[in-house]
């Protein structure tokens, strides 16, 4: 018997949502679209993989960045249509340097307010690629 | 000025991804979309609302389960069209009576497993609605 599950990637137009946590203290880290080569390469590498909407390619998170995440557990939610990755994050997952890309907080005042230290310049991540 | 800061409804066509943490021990316990009403009921009742797809209407999280969420916290992620509200969560968040939508962890054998305890059935939640 093949008990394999999949998540249910028809029903958001071939995207499921990932839900990327810190698996050391269960910090949010970013949220972004798997499709299923996204899912199969996760899962045969240990390495996250989404894909990216901005750049229309399969991403491996961390590939420019050196910012891996490697996969410790998935869950499915009761949908099948998103799941949470608890994740090893080498470094920052945000791509302006800060551990999570939820690094801002609304204030009273309906302005943001960043709450939390910039580990890495986007120049130390990305290098100066103009 | 108005420094009221809106999140980027356009980019997901309309919808924003929130991904729901318990404010007590940071747990994830669901993700579902806002549109701009849902966001804006949030803000001003501060009990979340989201979009649902599958019935096509604004759904005050609890409206027939009686399992609200008070809004603690809002976070904007790095592009703004992801968000995570830390809330309060009274009872199950899950429509299948667990705390967590989350509450399946996929086994080294492809199973998916169950960790968690379930704290209502749906009947008690919705009743016999047949």
């Amino acid at each position: 018997m093949d008990a394999t599950v999949r998540p249910d990637f028809a029903k958001g137009g071939g995207l499921i949502t990932a839900v990327a946590v810190d698996a050391d203290n269960g910090e949010v880290l970013m949220v972004a679209g798997m499709n299923e080569a996204a899912y199969d390469a996760t899962l045969e590498t240990g390495i996250v993989h989404y894909w990216s909407r901005s750049r229309g390619k399969l991403w491996r998170k961390g590939e420019s960045s050196g910012n891996e995440q490697t996969l410790v557990e998935l869950r499915f939610d009761c949908d099948g249509d998103a799941i949470v990755v608890r994740v090893h994050q080498q470094g920052p997952a945000c791509h302006e340097g800060y551990r999570s890309c939820f690094h801002r907080t609304l204030a009273a005042d309906g302005s943001l307010a960043v709450d939390a230290e910039r580990l890495r310049t986007p120049d130390e991540m990305y290098g100066n690629q103009g």
